[in-house]
């Protein structure tokens, strides 16, 4: 069999075809001589699977889509308490070129405009390179998150910059505010190179599932980013990505986003998915208007909303049994987050005390994080403080070298086959 | 032993404890007399179970808190057209007593700030209702996403009103455009005996898990308000609950949630917890002081935070295996959305033309969407048409009558052990 | 022969006529049904005499025309520092009925916008007036200004108050700020009432020329409010009275002016003249199209800008000559204020030592104000000091009891022949 | 004797000089370092007559007070309509060196803000004009405003374009708005070098008495600028001169002003005087704190304020009487302007018919405007038209060539012994 995923984004594709509307933007000739029609749409999942229908292999410049990544770029190399310093992360209501200062401390309203992503551009690389030296490192970046090698449109690049006074009146007021020191006409050159980067609606499905999957290429596997700094990157895409109306967007599609001039959105759920559409034709925000209807149409169809995540899957995790030893068993499943790890050391606490043998399995557990590593080993520890013998099943290691309460290791099996042969 | 989670919590409120800036509200009497130095917190989990500290069971006034469950209540009575058409959902970086609407429509910018919260109060009941008993309305579906009976302050209530003049004036604006149409006066006394009911923060972390919990209030098993009602609620929260910066309550935080000037808050994190916090000290724009490092600090020490969102348990999803009989086994874990289904479909797949028998197993599936079970069943139709003989193990019923490709049932079974002893 | 200013009047009226454009408001019905092509025009002099064209006697409701002269009488009951305590004097680029306050006060902007008017209104009578007292205080107050009874349209006052929730807003607002002590709706009815006052072109000019005649009313030649109090509402209306682009109107118009929903537009000229037109059709920001027409062609034809002031008589005044006795001979001609007063003195620093007699002459001064006063009382005194014996001829007593060095009275004679008389 | 007027002057800038408040401005040394506890005053009348006292030879740069004068250079040069095109005249509200723009036009809100002084600095000049010529040219005439030469502080513009940053900011956005088309870099050089021109107190106050003078230097008697432009540039500076508060500032003082960060400030009220002040310590809005103290000084105690002009000399004008010979006697003292000529045309009136001889008298009238002369003109024609023998006295030429109504020229007289003469 074939998976129905391709036919149901094919219709999506085709509903969207239809709205026709918006304009390709005009102040280059480049961005005005496109196609208009074309319409590519790509999703990737978090085990590196890409649908794509329409033209999801056409080439068109990245623009603003850039942004959430050279924050990402920015965040890891300064840390954010730097960045903070520089850039604010509040929507601001203007449009994307916009003078948008926050009025006592003269800093950028956020880095999905374009006066925030002048200073977050500037903000990478050793403060003594060249514009050149710079925007190649950016460069190299976009193209891990892409998984392939990027190249930038020359010709798009050189007429962005004959066209640069308005960028260059941003670059100069953050230079007067004090939050870049190179020269405007610089930092304008090597932002608007970032800018002419070509790709395709497939690049952006991966790029946008990098910061959906805490960082880490679903297809190269590497690991790009740390995931706090795509916590981050996805909090300000959530109210700053789609230029107006963060309200409505966050509302009607719930799926932090970021778009381009060029005709791209990217859109990243975490853990779930990641979008990349193409459509040169924009609304008045500048918005490619059916990749916008594309991400509602994503949203509502796939149910893929940001504030409609499933429970954790609390009727399936730590059912407490038996082995058939005899020994309590408790078997999780499911990622192991804090309410999860809630479930299970609930569970710990119902064990009567004169069990003597308590058995825990993670075969089923996929993921887990700092919260539920803490809470487990602290759940194991107090077990065997009550008196019980604890075993781990842990074939995948989530759980490294957990300690009972006399700092004694508990043995770790990785095969539940395992205990109960030795109990036999 | 007994679960950590407590100490966790009891960790957290110490060290906030310490957070003793701020001043109580003190445009009533009542507000202003309270013990400024009260601080209790509550956890609430989707399955109800409750931590709580400190002054947890001490009586305030929800105030402002009681403006998203308003809001709910009007979505579900007038669908969300019509809500849309009477109030926005943009934050609005003003004050929550502001004069805050759309320039064009006049709509306020959303129902978290009085404004907004005034016109969505009037959306409640009949027409007619008189403000005694739409405010009675209101607050028996407070008490319904509390789980308790929950009383008004008459005497907060009759100190209000006296020092009813500004939520007249937004009340008159609205009564202007076209937003609401009762006396400005009675609306205001409605909307001030909403605010005026009696809570603690036990009761505000059961009402947050309820919206978190898709509209089941965890205690009471009772729904409350249907799924897109909290998702659309929450979103609202997301970006206009905590009055100023959005985005760095966003970013910093990461729970959708709001606040009121009787020292509440709210946090509701979709799938996973309800906080409740009091203490009535409050920072410059109304939030409680102690409150909001609450929120900061469950967020970053457990790990919840709406990006943060744990990846679907892939690896444990659809591990394809063989049952003792031979035939071929797909054991899906975990709830089922797009991600979860699209990876079941993509074993489905996998599964060779020439294998005569599939068992599908949603033994370990808790909780399931709409897309989830229009791909599975999608799924399922095609390995039937593929040639594959389909068994369906569903114990919990999480997909009724699933249909062949020929309109012909799909054997279900509750059991798996049933499959195995009808096979040998 | 006839004087050609009723010509000139006449062209102007004519080639405003042909602005048909705009809309007459609809809000109620007694505005929407007048007949939308009246046009009247008046000028009145400072003399008193009134030239009128077109529909110059219809009646129609005063609206916002009153708020300037409202706002005039609150500053002669309350003073500058109170009134200016209440409402602050500054453009706010907010349309008339906007809730347009000082962010840190909480003032309205100005008096010309409804908010404004609305705490002036209340600043006016007792405290404990009721609102049919302090709008029959108001009413015979602005009376006084058009020189003749006025009626209030009592359809048009009940048909605006049924729709007066945007001024209950406004008033609410005030009320909650502390702006005004009364209850929205009495306030509300009183400036309504206010507002529905019928007046016509030909009362609007005099009431005009009352304002930018210090305060007198050039027919019934009654002092209606002092003079200190004209200047400060004039400075008012010039930013603030026709709601958009105060920078636009100064600079094209030049003359202080306030519109009025009803059609009605005044333009007062500070000593030079008062205009009254009246016509239905407003332009978007609620000024009367022809109105705005009208005065800039006033403003333009007739070159009455208030920067087109002429400069004080300078070649007229002071001439130094000597009588027929041989006496030195000052004659000063024109208003004396500070500049003719200047050339005065400089006049009498020429003077020779050894001159005797000196004689003075004001008998072609036809005003002096407060400075005028004190130079040439200070220039007499000097003149005395120097040894010269001075003669005041100053048959309107321009300058009552003038002293010498000494102490003693200059003599002041009425008539120059007396002195001629006299030395001969 | 010796005029008590220095002594006024002497009075105010004594009292004003514990105005102690205030920082210099800090931004480049040049202006950190200068003598904070400088104060100069200097008042000019119409005649040239100069009053100074203080530091009132002292030099400093002129800075924004430069703007005036630029923008009334782009009026002559370039019109009022292509000027409104370029530049607004509203005021913003905004600091001066703020991105003030209309927001649909994208032009900035007035020339006396830098981003519209430097529009209307690019607007002087040929296109092709280098900076330094463009900078030559207006430096040209602010000598001839001041009366004499004036030298630019080369280490002031150097170190202030060292800090261009922000005037570059604001002259790329006009230069992507297209309001300039030269290189913002030049743009801004330009600028500072107009904007460091050493002026005094003295200079001042003759540059604003040659804008209140109708554009004729009292000094040199020269015309710098044609009186209409004049009137537009106060126009703008009663609105847009003092940074905020535009309605205060005219209601308090009432004087057309400009301040700059040099510490100079001039008020130019038309007609009647010149002021120029210097004191470098400034307030929050950048405005010298004595300067403006001064201002407010010189409008109370002199009485000097733009809505408390003089009314026309109405007990003066046209007082008919008749000559010895019989014929009726018109003298007309003072500015013809409209209603002065209004109120001689209404004494023509008052001429019975059978009145053979009438003599017009306007010996005393010392200006007289366009709308005076056409008035005036008509006047005679008609009274010749009714029969009546028309003289005029008009040694001064104020009417040049009057015509009867037969196109006869009407009989002109240098002096009315003449008339009697010729009569007897």
């Amino acid at each position: 069999m074939r998976t129905p995923v391709h036919e149901y984004l094919a219709e999506i594709r085709d509903s969207c075809y239809y709205y026709s509307q918006g304009e390709v933007a005009t102040y280059i000739p480049e961005l005005a001589e496109v196609d208009p029609d074309q319409f590519g749409i790509a999703l990737c999942t978090p085990a590196g699977t890409i649908y794509a229908e329409g033209d999801a292999e056409n080439e068109f410049t990245i623009q603003s889509v850039s942004k959430p990544f050279v924050y990402a770029m920015a965040l890891v190399e300064r840390g954010l308490q730097i960045v903070d310093a520089h850039v604010d992360v509040e929507p601001s209501g203007d449009p994307y070129n916009a003078m948008s200062v926050d009025p006592e401390s003269g800093k950028p309203s956020n880095p999905m405009i374009n006066m925030g992503a002048i200073v977050t551009h500037c903000l990478v690389g050793p403060a003594d390179a060249t514009p050149q030296e710079r925007s190649d490192l950016i460069i190299e970046s976009l193209c891990k998150f892409a998984g392939r090698k990027l190249e930038v449109n020359e010709a798009v690049l050189e007429s962005e910059f004959a066209n640069r006074y308005r960028n260059v009146a941003l670059a100069s007021m953050m230079r007067s505010n004090g939050f870049i020191s190179i020269e405007p006409d610089d930092a304008v050159w090597g932002y608007t190179r970032q800018s002419a980067l070509n790709v395709t609606a497939r690049d952006l499905s991966v790029m946008a599932m990098t910061l959906a999957n805490g960082g880490v290429n679903p297809i190269t596997h590497e690991r790009v980013v740390p995931e706090w700094v795509c916590r981050q990157v996805l909090s300000v895409m959530t109210t700053c990505g789609m230029y107006d109306s963060a309200g409505d967007w966050l509302s009607s599609v719930g799926i932090p986003a970021k778009s381009g001039v060029g005709g791209g959105i990217i859109g990243s759920l975490p853990g779930q998915v990641g979008i990349g559409t193409f459509s040169p034709r924009l609304d008045s925000h500048g918005n490619s208007v059916r990749g916008v209807e594309a991400c509602e149409r994503v949203s509502r169809d796939m149910g893929l909303h940001i504030m409609a995540m499933p429970a954790p899957s609390i009727d399936a995790i730590g059912q407490q049994s038996r082995t058939e030893s005899g020994a309590v068993l408790v078997s999780i499943q499911g990622a192991l987050t804090f309410p999860t790890a809630e479930l299970a050391l609930r569970r710990f606490e119902e064990i009567p005390e004169d069990e003597s043998e308590v058995v825990v399995d993670l075969t089923a557990v996929p993921q887990i994080n700092h919260v539920g590593d803490r809470m487990l080993r602290e759940g194991l520890r107090r077990l065997g403080e009550d008196g019980h013998q604890v075993t781990l099943v842990d074939p995948h290691e989530r759980i490294p070298r957990p300690m009972d309460h006399d700092r004694r290791r508990i043995p770790v099996i990785d095969d539940f086959a395992t205990f109960e042969d030795a109990e036999t």
